[in-house]
């Protein structure tokens, strides 16, 4: 460190960019606007950094500074908003590096949320984004002009066979999408392979009855190299898609899968573990930026987040910043994906929920259609009346 | 659902047990409790549930309740601590699931933070824990009597030659590991493959001439299976450990590097990306949760976190908690690590961090050491004095 330098660092120009909230006062803030600059990067005393061409490259650079945009602050406390774009190479194009450099050790300072990220075409490019997306996801379901439908196989417990049961009257019913609760796993009493293959089944004979084009989707959701495992597997026994919750698994796992084009299914993303990201703290990450933006950049192709007015703490304003980041630019090529509320609706909220969501949404019901009747098939199909009649 | 059911779930009678705090008044706790119980297992109404088995098997079950234990608390709110068992079966014997149950929706829900865990036979064999452990990296780098000590190489930006001249000068100064920096990953300015060649190769040098046992330690932190093949690239370069951040790659994908005979180097975790965890919210996980127990579990053999006293938010009760979860009893054959404070440690504060960890931890000096003066191998040595004397 202590010798001079020749020049190593030959950068294309590209930046990516990160808007984060900063508690206040002022002066507190842009401290930590400049402390974020460093931390993130060289996360190294800044004096003791010996010559120009490490601080213009690498450090951090705050591009704006000011008051936060309207509804981005917290309610009674005074917050900053910063933008800091960051050299793209320093990501190494890769998005686990990225969200290091986005949130890695400012995670453990107090007062810093990632409200969102932009990044340019070389990084949009190298982290793909998702593959279906709005269009390609309703295209493999064939539903134009109304809200894609999905439910869930439940409770954890019940035998392949039940659960398989359950598949094909939710199939029956005109639903559009079945997903595995997400803790199913690979458990003795419902082992991953044998349900895929008897869902699998089932969903499909419902198909060829009703002309449909229902898509069972498991979860995969496990560690290392199991869960690519279980996708191939998935794949092979011909499932329609895949549910991921990278709360568990990693992000850049889910990455992996949605831009392996062995696999080429669509990727459900699912919130499990990730609550204390979003808590109410003035740090973290904006709803917006996990359910949204960081599952685009990691190529889903629809976002699972707790619905307002359920059992769950989200409330309109989020679930709205959610479904923004689901479609707002952030990157050439990115593709808009489907947010996908959960938790809480039923058959009385439905219009409500349409008149929120509108048509470019995943409903998700799952005990809604258990507790509508004894009947799951006519169940599914007045939830399907539902939303094609708009209520 | 609503035909009558056999049995199918046929259990062996472990259980895992999870200690929560619960945010009151007691009533709210209790219900918190019993929500627990159903909504990370079955996720389904209660009433909805045909038959006894699934009941009785697949739902949590309060094993106790009351007030916290002295110092669980957070001043100024009323808690209440609910320990709560599940069938061991439901963990599908894997850790990412292990933690979807412990966790996984509850995370959604305010007012809810995992405490503590403890794991039976069967699911600590399966998951295996720490490889090394305290005793196995103690014996690896050759010290005994003391506090082990780590650094850091870095700035980001510095070229390949540089981090590794770097890398000699802290293993000829007597430094035990010497890990990268946690924000170099693979980018064009720093490859991985070239640097690790360079810093195993500078290290294995000093080692010969000094006689020491310097582990150097890259970081794999990588999506999917790029991690393996780092790690894989790492052992046959001849790495003596590797840096894992399992906020940015998935504790699962740290859990089953650990257990790769292949692979066979011990693991330092990272806490990037993980500071929205323990938040003072009342809910998320524990300081000792996060940083001890699910860190052993997956299989790391160190854990880094923010020492008390420098520019992170953790006090010293916090640190000591973690601490105590390195050690403390979770289950058979489950070993202690060793903590790993880092951040604001510089050599005036030895002697009060070697008062306050004893010598069962491993020290992490970045910034400290550099700026201690301008030659780094007198800086190390000088250090090392620092811990073998008391200070």
């Amino acid at each position: 460190m202590r010798e001079s330098r020749e020049s190593t660092l030959d950068f294309c120009g590209e930046r990516f960019s990160v808007a984060y909230s900063l508690a206040g006062p002022e002066e507190r803030a842009r401290a930590l606007a400049d402390d974020i600059c460093i931390e993130q990067t060289v996360e190294f005393p800044e004096d003791l950094i010996e010559g120009e061409e490490i601080r213009k490259k690498i450090f951090g650079r705050v591009e704006s500074f000011g008051p936060p945009e309207a509804g981005g602050a917290r309610q009674g406390e005074e917050t900053f908003e910063a933008v800091i774009s960051y050299a793209a190479e320093i990501s190494g194009h890769e998005l686990t590096q990225l969200m290091n450099v986005m949130f890695g050790n400012a995670s453990l300072k107090p007062g810093i949320r990632v409200e969102k990220i932009w990044v340019g075409p070389g990084l949009a490019k190298a982290l793909g984004g998702p593959r279906f997306g709005r269009r390609g996801l309703r295209r493999l379901v064939g539903a134009a002009g109304r809200v894609l439908l999905c439910t869930a196989l439940k409770p954890m417990g019940l035998s392949v066979l039940e659960l398989a049961g359950q598949a094909r009257r939710f199939a029956l019913g005109g639903m559009d999408i079945i997903k595995d609760d997400h803790g199913l796993a690979d458990q003795s009493f419902s082992r991953f392979g044998e349900r895929v293959e008897r869902c699998v089944w089932e969903v499909s004979r419902a198909n060829r009855a009703t002309s449909g084009r229902c898509l069972y989707v498991p979860n995969i959701t496990a560690g290392g190299s199991r869960m690519k495992e279980r996708a191939l597997l998935a794949k092979q026994a011909g499932a329609g898609g895949l549910l991921v919750a990278p709360g568990l698994a990693g992000y850049g796992a889910l990455a992996e899968l949605a831009a392996d084009d062995e696999i080429g299914l669509p990727i459900l993303c699912h919130p499990a573990f990730q609550g204390s990201f979003v808590a109410d703290t003035g740090s973290g990450l904006s709803h917006g930026m996990l359910f949204g933006k960081l599952a685009r950049l990691a190529g889903a192709d629809a976002t699972i987040f707790p619905n307002y007015g359920g059992r769950f703490s989200f409330n309109r304003e989020q679930c709205r910043q959610i479904v923004d980041a689901t479609e707002a630019d952030m990157g050439e090529g990115i593709e808009p994906i489907f947010p996908c509320p959960a938790g809480g609706m039923n058959m009385k909220n439905i219009p409500e929920m349409l008149e929120f969501y509108g048509e470019e949404a995943i409903f998700l019901m799952g005990g809604g259609l258990i507790r509508h009747g004894r009947d799951l098939v006519e169940s599914c199909r007045y939830l399907r009346d539902l939303v094609t009649t708009g209520g």
